[in-house]
């Protein structure tokens, strides 16, 4: 007796957010794009040191681009003082899609980052002349009354004031966390987005104490912010879509009992995890606007514009996450190593 | 030119919550209490398996002694159905101080702890009756609304309601972490107290994420609740005193990817940790209080039952912590390790 398979039709899925490192760490990661169901990538600028020339970006996406032919990446810039309106006309007469601003030292490799956005009011006039989107990391630095629970909270005043002054500008408030965020991006207007995470539909607080594999910024929030995201994702808001914000680390950087580094790795599993939620919530209707088309009409590249031709269909099929990607010194756990998810995905 | 050294009579400090293990480890941790000028210990029954018979605690009793000859040593049983009023009647006349209530799952060997309060009241009036103290781990189980953060916060109806049932009954709230606990103990009547751990005086919720070192349960909480741990504990007010909740585990349980294990091993630089907040707080006056006599007074065991015959003095002297206690497989790493501290401790 044999029943149809299900099959539920995605078209080129997006990740709006991904950490694809450099050197062999990169080597490892790029590839396992396209193992989780993923067409085409946003991909970050923190690297060491920060992507903040245009032909740097040029030059890295082209590496990119060797190790995962069939993948569209999207490439962005660090927010410094080296951004000008300059480097901004020149970044988008390159073809260069936004500019990343990073708060300094919230996260991996944002030591360089942000203390104040009035400085930069030149540079978001121009990537709004432009058209180019600034991507945000919403989170204040700790201090007396911030803490990595309200560190986003904190920063959601920034969010509006930014829209505020540059309507046109289209913002990304990244991986948002907390029903705070979400109500925040739901009453600025179309220009403003936000992505949410695989990993946040997931975890809590209770998630990441003494679990580093489970440890990033913004940490995971309370059951309720965890309720709101999903509720968010499985919407059909287009405000709300996927960007993984896959951070991959050597194991050897999370095995550390103190100074652990900050990050979740779902880049080999991206849509396999997210199709998890949806399931469980009862949405696989919604699963194709949160990965694939929201992102796209926000990002304004339509699928035919992709490198790769193939697209993607979810099949009910278990997917077992591996134990590890790598080995040896560049051996990364991917998240819920070693655990069984409902759905896998094929390309055709 | 040389100015007279600054030296603080102490007494004879005390330490009314620690855990000492079992086995090699217990060999490592048990000598140390007396670097940490501690005279007298109040020690938990979380053992494996779980303290829940008088000959067994005496016979732990005995192998603690011998390990610290000059260290008196409060036992206590572990609450579970055994724990009979026979038995407090029983452990009363073997002299055994207390009875230690885990809630079922909430930190290191609580899996045989309590899920209901209730089948225990015959306990509890045995307890008032035998003049025994009642010492809760005041946290709830993780579940639908409560994480790490609440956990405590939802546990302080019950203790407000076994007060108001036992009201002859010594009851202390372990470990209180939070401003909420605080004022829950300052709202009882005075047969209620609380001991405040050397390591909530100094972490927030920041300070454990990717670091396993600082996780433990119950986990620190925000800055404000930190504030009110340091007002309570520098208050004079004899409700609260020092408990250190010195948990060793090897490094090995520490520096894990997932799963590491809770608890910040604090037990050879007890009374140093307190000196440095009392200290930084301008409130060195009242340090003898929390340390020494509050407790005492609670326990009601005066200074000339203790089997060591000396005193402690705090003196102006720097200590700088030990990377590691023990070596190999039971290698432990204290709290603040390679880091300096303004007081050492003199026994004479």
């Amino acid at each position: 007796m044999s029943t149809e398979q299900i099959r539920i039709p995605l078209g080129k899925p997006g990740d709006f957010h991904v950490h694809l490192r450099q050197g062999d760490l990169m080597k490892i990661v790029t590839p396992t794009i396209t193992q989780g169901g993923v067409s085409i990538v946003y991909v970050m600028p923190n690297l060491v040191p920060p992507l903040i020339d245009v032909d740097a970006v040029l030059a890295y996406k082209a590496q990119l681009q060797e190790l995962s032919p069939e993948t569209t990446f999207l490439m962005s810039l660090y927010l410094r003082p080296e951004i000008t309106p300059e480097v901004i006309a020149q970044a988008a007469k390159a073809g260069i899609t936004g500019v990343k601003c990073y708060p300094a030292g919230v996260t991996t490799n944002s030591a360089a980052g942000v203390s104040s956005y009035e400085p930069y009011y030149p540079t978001f006039k121009a990537m709004e002349e432009h058209n180019m989107v600034l991507n945000l990391h919403g989170e204040c630095p700790s201090g007396d009354d911030i803490t990595v629970l309200n560190a986003e909270h904190k920063f959601l005043p920034t969010l509006a004031g930014l829209h505020s002054r540059f309507p046109k500008l289209r913002i990304i408030l990244e991986h948002c966390t907390s029903k705070a965020a979400v109500d925040a991006v739901l009453a600025c207007g179309p220009t403003v987005a936000a992505t949410i995470t695989a990993h946040h539909l997931f975890l809590t607080v209770d998630s990441w104490g003494g679990n580093a594999l489970n440890f990033c910024k913004p940490v995971a929030k309370l059951p309720s912010d965890r309720t709101a995201l999903i509720e968010a994702a499985t919407s059909g808001n287009p405000k709300f879509f996927f960007g993984s914000d896959s951070a991959p680390h050597p194991v050897s950087a999370k095995r550390k009992e103190l100074g652990a580094a900050a990050g979740v790795f779902t880049q080999p599993y991206a849509i396999q995890y997210v199709a998890e939620i949806f399931d469980n919530a009862g949405k696989l209707d919604k699963l194709k606007g949160f990965v694939t088309d929201f992102g796209r009409d926000f990002y304004q590249t339509s699928e035919d514009k992709d490198v790769g031709k193939k697209s993607v269909t979810l099949v009910k099929a278990d997917t077992v996450v591996s134990e590890s990607i790598g080995a040896e010194d560049l051996t990364v756990i991917p998240f819920l190593a070693s655990q069984s998810l409902k759905w896998t995905v094929e390309w055709e």
